[in-house]
C-alpha cells in the first residue's frame, strides 16, 4: 500500500486531489493532504475514506519530517522557493518527489543525488512548465523520426478568461496566483531569432509583444518568457536558429500593463512609507514629477504619451488606481499594493470560466520541402472552482504519479518530462481528460 | 603601543595610509596593510619602518582572524558586502572597527553588539557617506542653535574630472570604483518634496535629473540618490517636508547614460551567451528589435528617439559601443561588458586631476525671515595617484582613528558620524588639509 503526500491545498490542487482520491480507492493507496490551513485541506478531501487532511507548518522541521517519513511519494505544491526544504527531507528519508515548478539549479543538484539513490525527483510536471514540454517534445521527436530538420520552434501559453466570462476592459482575470501575475516577466527575457541571441530587459518587455494567430481564436498578444535559451539543451535542439517561448494575453493588455511597469508599480523590493494611510491616488502621485492640481488621469496620460481617453487609460482608470480610496494595508511594496487593488477587480466570479491556450509552431525542412506544423490546445474550465488551470496543472502530476506507483518503468535520468517514455503515457491519459492538440501542417 | 590594521590597499587607500604612517611614527604605533595583492600593499607602505605589508585572502577565515587578533583597531576598505565577515571577527576578538561604507542593517546590529562590549564600530566615515553627514550636521546644529527652523535640506556630491583634465565628450572619467559607477542608482530613489514622498524607479532615474547651480562653478545635472528618507532620522529632522540627496554630473551626462539603461546594458544579473566571441556591435544588436542592415547608430538613435548626430549619440559612439571590436571576456554580464568598454576610455591618465564637489542647501526660517544657506566644498586632486577622491575618502577615516587612539572621548552611541563630538574635531582637522566649505546666506 502506497502513501502519497500532497503538500499545499491551494487554488490549483482540486483536480490533482480528486484524481488521486479516485486512484487511491482503486489501488488501495492512501492520500495525505497537508496545508497550513486545515479546513482547506479537509475541504479538498471531503468524506473520502482514503484521504486524510492534516495541518502542517512547512517551516517547522519536525512536523514536516514526520509527515514525509510516513509517505512513499511527495507532491509539493508549495511556492517554488520552498521546494528545497522538502527535497532535502525526501532525500534523507528516501522518498520520491514530484512538483509542477521550474527546476532551479539547486533542485537539479538535489535531483542528481536522488537519482543516485534510485529515487524519482521530477519537476516541471504541470502545465507551463509541464504539458508544454511534453507536447512539444512529442512533435519534435516525431518530426525528427520522419527525417525532418526543425529550424524554428515557437511555443505560447496563456492562462486567460473564457470569452463568455470576459466582462472587463482588460479581458483578463486572475486564474492563478495573483502575486505571480504582478511580478510576471521580471528578469530578462532571452531567446534566439534567426541565429541571433536576443535579450529584452523587463522595463521594455511589454512593449516588445508580437501579435500571433491562434488556430480558431484569432490573434493574441505574445510577450517572450524568461530564458528560452535553456530549452535548446533540454529539448535536444542545441543548434536551432530560432527558439522562443512566450505568454499570451488578450489584445490591448500589454500596452496597458506597461503603464504599471513604467510608473514603477510592479516593484516588490521596498515598502511605501505610510502605505496604510495613503489613497491610491496619492500612491500614484508619488511616482510623478508633476505635482500640479491637474487631474491625475491627465498627468499619467501625458507621462505615458497617450490621450487621456485612450483605451490604455480607460483600462487603468477602471482599476480604481486614480481613486481616493484608501490602500489600507501597511508596510506594503508597490507590487503588493497593485495586487491588492487588482484582486478587487480581477477575481473570478463563482460561475466564471477560465481558458488555457497553448500553441506550438514548428518550422522544418523535410527533404527539399519547407513545412510548418501548428499544434494548438484550448481548454476551458467549469467555474471558478474547477478551473482549466487547476486541471492542467494538477492532472499531469496526478497521472504521472499514478503511472509511477503502478510500476510503469520510468528511467530517472532527467528531472523534467522530456523523455518519450514519460511524455507518451502521460499525454495519452491527458487526452482522455480533454487535453487534445489540434494540428495543422502547411507547406511554406 | 597601538596596532592599526588596514584591510584593502586599493585605489582610495593612499591618502589614508600616508596619514596613518605619519601618525604611527609620531605616536609609536604600528600599521599593518593587508591586501590580496602583496605588492600593492608593499607599494603603499614604501620603506616606512612603522608599516608592515601582508598578503591576506579575506575569505580564508584563519589568516583573516590571525591578522585581526594582532591588531587593536581595524579599518576595512573592502567592498561593503564583505564588512560583516570582518565585523564578526572584530566582535569576537574585541577590536574596534571603522569603515567608509554605508551601514547595512546587518552592520547596524553588529554595531549594537559592539557598543555593548564598549567597542567603537563606526561606518560612513568617508566622503559620501562621511564628510557629507558631518558637514551637513554641523550646519543643521548651528541653525537650530540660532533658533532657526529648517524646512528644506538638499545635498549634492559629485566625483568628477577637473576642467583642466576634461578631454572627452562625456566630461567624465573613472575616479572611483568603475563597477560602482556602472551600477550607480540601481534600486529606487526615495525622497521628500514639499511634504510629498517621491519614488523614482531606476529605469527613469536618469531622466529625472535637475539642473543645480554650484557656487562658482555654474550648473550641473543632479539625480536623486538612494534612500534620502532614512536621513530624516539620522539627522534628527524627522518632520522636514523636503529632503533630497543627489549625485552631480556634468551637463549632458544623464541623457547619454540613460541610453545604456534603456538598452539594458547596466544589468549585472545574467551572463551574455558567448560574450568572449561577440563584437560590441553584436552585443548591442541583441537588445534591438530591428535586425536590418541599417547602421547601428541609426537604429539606436531611432530606438531612443534622438537624431543620429545628436550630442547624446556622439557620446555613445565615442565609447566604441558600435564598433566591430571583440569584447574578449567570457561569461560576462552586460554591466561587466560596459565596464570593460569604458575602462578603456574613462581611466585617468597619469597627470589627470579629479575634482570633488559637495554642496548643501538649507532653507529655513529665523523668526519671521526666510533664509537660504548654501555651503560648498570643491577640491581637486594632484594627479591620477593622489586623487581628491582618495584624500576625501581616506582622511576622515585616518583623522577619526588617530583622534580615537589618542584618547579623544568619543561616545559610541551612533554608528555614523552625526554627533557633534565626532564631526567637530574631524572637520577641524580636515580644514587643515584644504577641506573648506564656502558659505553663502541669502534672504528668500
Amino acid at each position: 500500500m502506497s502513501t502519497i503526500l500532497v503538500i499545499g491545498a491551494g487554488r490549483s490542487s482540486s483536480a490533482l486531489i480528486n484524481y488521486l482520491l479516485d486512484q487511491c480507492s482503486r489501488n488501495n493507496w492512501q492520500l495525505i493532504v497537508a496545508d497550513m490551513d486545515l479546513e482547506m485541506a479537509k475541504a479538498r478531501i471531503g468524506n473520502n475514506a482514503v484521504g486524510k487532511a492534516v495541518q502542517v507548518d512547512i517551516m517547522d522541521i519536525n512536523s514536516r519530517r514526520e509527515l514525509i517519513k510516513e509517505s512513499d511519494l511527495v507532491i509539493s505544491l508549495l511556492p517554488a522557493f520552498l521546494h528545497t526544504k522538502v527535497a532535502r527531507d525526501c532525500l534523507e528519508y528516501s522518498k520520491h518527489l514530484v512538483t509542477a515548478s521550474y527546476v532551479s539549479s539547486e533542485m537539479h543538484e538535489l535531483a542528481e543525488k536522488a537519482r543516485n539513490k534510485g529515487l524519482m525527483f521530477m519537476g516541471e510536471m504541470g502545465l507551463d512548465p509541464g504539458i508544454d514540454h511534453m507536447s512539444a517534445m512529442e512533435k519534435l521527436d516525431e518530426i525528427k523520426a520522419d527525417g525532418g530538420n526543425v529550424h524554428s520552434f515557437k511555443s505560447y501559453t496563456g492562462g486567460l478568461i473564457a470569452p463568455e466570462s470576459d466582462d472587463n476592459p482588460w479581458h483578463y482575470k486572475f486564474t492563478w496566483n495573483p502575486r505571480n501575475v504582478i511580478l510576471a516577466g521580471q528578469g530578462t527575457a532571452q531567446f534566439l531569432k534567426n541565429g541571433r541571441f536576443k535579450y529584452i530587459p523587463y522595463n521594455r518587455l511589454f512593449t516588445r509583444y508580437d501579435l500571433v494567430d491562434i488556430q480558431g481564436m484569432g490573434s493574441y498578444e505574445m510577450y517572450p518568457n524568461r530564458d528560452s535559451l535553456l530549452y535548446r539543451f533540454a529539448y535536444n535542439i542545441e543548434d536551432i536558429p530560432t527558439i522562443i517561448r512566450g505568454t499570451l494575453r488578450h489584445k490591448g493588455f500589454c500596452d496597458a500593463w506597461n503603464v504599471f511597469i513604467r510608473l514603477g508599480l510592479t516593484d516588490d523590493t521596498y515598502p511605501i512609507v505610510n502605505s496604510e494611510y495613503l489613497t491610491y491616488k496619492e500612491f500614484v502621485q508619488a511616482y510623478l514629477l508633476d505635482d500640479s492640481n491637474r487631474p491625475l488621469v491627465e498627468k499619467v496620460a501625458d507621462f505615458i504619451g497617450v490621450h487621456k481617453h485612450s483605451e490604455v487609460m480607460k483600462k487603468i482608470e477602471w482599476t480604481g488606481l486614480f481613486s481616493d480610496e484608501k490602500i489600507g494595508i501597511s508596510n506594503a511594496t508597490p507590487a503588493k499594493i497593485l495586487e491588492h487593488l487588482l484582486r478587487g477587480k480581477w477575481n473570478l466570479k463563482p460561475e466564471d470560466k477560465d481558458m488555457i491556450i497553448m500553441q506550438h509552431e514548428f518550422e522544418y525542412t523535410l527533404g527539399d520541402k519547407a513545412k510548418k506544423l501548428t499544434s494548438t490546445m484550448i481548454l476551458k474550465g467549469e467555474n471558478a472552482e474547477d478551473t482549466a488551470m487547476s486541471k492542467l496543472v494538477g492532472l499531469p502530476l496526478a497521472i504521472f504519479v499514478t503511472l509511477f506507483l503502478k510500476g510503469t518503468p520510468f528511467s530517472t535520468d532527467s528531472s523534467i518530462p522530456v523523455k518519450r517514455e514519460i511524455y507518451a503515457p502521460v499525454l495519452k491519459e491527458l487526452e482522455e481528460h480533454g487535453v487534445i492538440f489540434k494540428e495543422k501542417i502547411e507547406d511554406m
